[in-house]
């Protein structure tokens, strides 16, 4: 693969109003907080502000205009999707282009993502710009904006998660003992594409047995067999925005045990997803989950927290956790994924991404939780 | 999926004599480089070092010892990966863990890695550590250690070369006109993960026809045509290490111009892979295969660098580029990759990954390039 050609999704670029709308919500919030310029640095918040999808750029954005630094793979590309920016094709380092560009022009204070540049970079800039040039964190502004998704994204999202249902839901009559949890995952990953996404938003999961007790495991080479439980956590990409959905599958007919356990998860995930709405501190989408297992006796075995933002990242803003206070707002898109986990027996977890919409939230992951029971 | 839980590949370890050997490596050129301890943050270097495969982990490399810090999710995996490290657990963050304990044990002086550390995590160490440590950038010491790799490396590398070229060479004969950049992709990415990869090392790509003079092309919706070179780039990921491979075929009866332009690319690889010895200047070898395409007057289209070295991640040091004087050493394994790239037209790339071998340079991935031509 060419060095340095790391490669972000390109596709067709949304109507250019969304990122002018982006950049004015961006600037009054940069006006509230007192923020001049921010130096932006991730590559997810560069594309959610201009569109540019390349894999390579710093955005400056100002009181009143934006500038592109990119580097000449992606100067066309650039000036294509980023309508409305200054684009600066820079030969000798974006990043030593920018700092040039603040000295210049006798820029006193700017602010920059400290969650993500590193501390090379911030070096690199602080000697180029010179000692005029105050820099502080600006904290996490574009993130906060990213809660909120407009129309475009949301449509995106949809999309996203109805092709993670539709291989799900494909695939499940075909499930049964002997088959191998890393093919299945290749499986589910090379369906997703087929159906137009642009990859897998993260490395599915497929985790059988005893396996299915560890949240984090990766699918292996092991078989699945009869009575085992069998968890597929999958999400696909399409037009740069993620969806998130699992399912947890029984292959045979389930003992009392697996079946109490299997309805407690679900009312447990039901119950989250109807305080998914405007206005809910995400703490309590997390409480509510947690109540109503603690009603099983199940509380203590589910040890992560509720869920997460989906979009432009498969993990962003808001968490969903504990005592988390952050209010989700209409237009925010979350997953909401409780599940127990046994030593030795196995884990169940049922997981949606869900949109909080005018009339309250809405399923964008639509698969069934009925048919979970293989025989 | 899981908040936070981002999965590394997890799989059986190596004996632990590779990981003790190494940091016995890095204590000796601690030492030549006046380095008392170093923070490693990276993770394919924490890996690299210890065999610890996790999401998340602080690795603090002193005089005599070690120590990982993890979070409770990784303790059992830690302790049995990462023999002769002292695992701690931390609840409370693993940066800040590693900060009190400096703290603590009253470390004056320590350095980390400043390409990877976050601005907002060094802050973060500094704050908890208090003003009796000083703290400065390491320099890429650990980087510079994997430019040579170890026998159990070397034979990652050589199972990921073997599964990338089968994969090609079983596709090949399958390729015409009509299929779809997106479906070759997901094929071939599908027949990988088949053949025992954890995956791709990177996004495969497929470009046709015009679209193949653009090195950093992803795979479109755009189907195949008579008479149309087509890059196939790809790399499988075997045991964490990944291999690099990428052959142009042409559908149909090749055209003068097509088939000088594929022999002068084709000379130009093989020569500079002839180049590929030890004590080799890397940029020698970017001169090798810019010298033969200059001879075809094509200089001027080949406008990326010539590899790239290859293990633990896609890209890794050395750079094989112009002008570029860190030596190949035996163990090192790089790829070298010419191309032209004709706008309007369409590009021909050919890349092997290759092992600077006892008897000279290895191609890791044994793909024939003489049949580019299907008809």
């Amino acid at each position: 693969m060419v060095s340095s050609f790391l490669l972000p999704p390109m596709h067709s670029k949304q109507s250019p109003n969304p990122f002018r709308a982006r950049q004015e919500r961006l600037r009054a919030l940069m006006e509230s907080r007192g923020v001049p310029f921010i130096l932006v640095t991730h590559l997810p918040n560069i594309r959610y502000l201009t569109g540019f999808t390349g894999s390579a750029g710093i955005l400056l954005v100002g009181p009143r205009a934006g500038n592109l630094w990119v580097d000449p793979r992606y100067t066309l590309q650039s000036r294509e999707q980023a309508e409305g920016i200054e684009v600066i094709e820079e030969k000798q380092g974006i990043l030593k282009g920018a700092a040039i560009w603040l000295k210049k022009n006798g820029v006193r204070a700017a602010t920059f993502e400290a969650s993500t540049l590193t501390y090379a970079q911030f070096d690199q800039i602080r000697k180029e710009a010179g000692e005029i040039l105050h820099l502080k964190p600006a904290g996490d502004l574009i993130e906060e904006l990213r809660i909120v998704k407009d129309r475009g994204e949301i449509e995106a999202i949809r999309r996203a998660g109805k092709v993670t249902a539709e291989v799900f839901t494909e695939l499940l009559p075909q499930i049964r003992p002997g088959l191998v949890e890393q093919d299945l995952a290749a499986e589910i990953e090379f369906r997703m594409r087929k159906k137009g996404a642009e990859g897998a938003a993260f490395e599915t999961i497929v985790a059988s047995g005893p396996r299915s007790a560890y949240p984090h495991a990766r699918p292996s080479s092991k078989a699945l067999q009869e009575c085992e439980l069998v968890i597929f956590d999958l999400g696909a990409i399409l037009s740069g925005y993620a969806a998130d959905m699992t399912r947890t599958v029984y292959l045979g007919e389930p003992t009392r045990r697996v079946r109490s356990l299997y309805s407690a998860v679900l009312k447990s995930q039901e119950g989250a997803i109807r305080s998914v709405q405007d206005s809910t501190p995400t703490g309590e989408v997390d409480s509510a989950a947690r109540r109503i297992l603690a009603k099983h006796g199940l509380v203590q075995h589910f040890t992560h927290s509720t869920g997460h933002g989906v979009g432009l990242e498969i993990h962003e803003r808001p968490r969903l956790g504990k005592g988390e206070t952050t209010c989700l707002r209409s237009g925010s898109v979350v997953t909401v994924e409780p599940g127990v986990y046994l030593e030795g027996f196995g884990g169940i977890r049922i997981e949606d991404t869900v949109l909080v919409g005018p009339d309250g939230p809405e399923v964008l992951t639509p698969a069934s939780k009925e048919c979970w029971v293989i025989s």
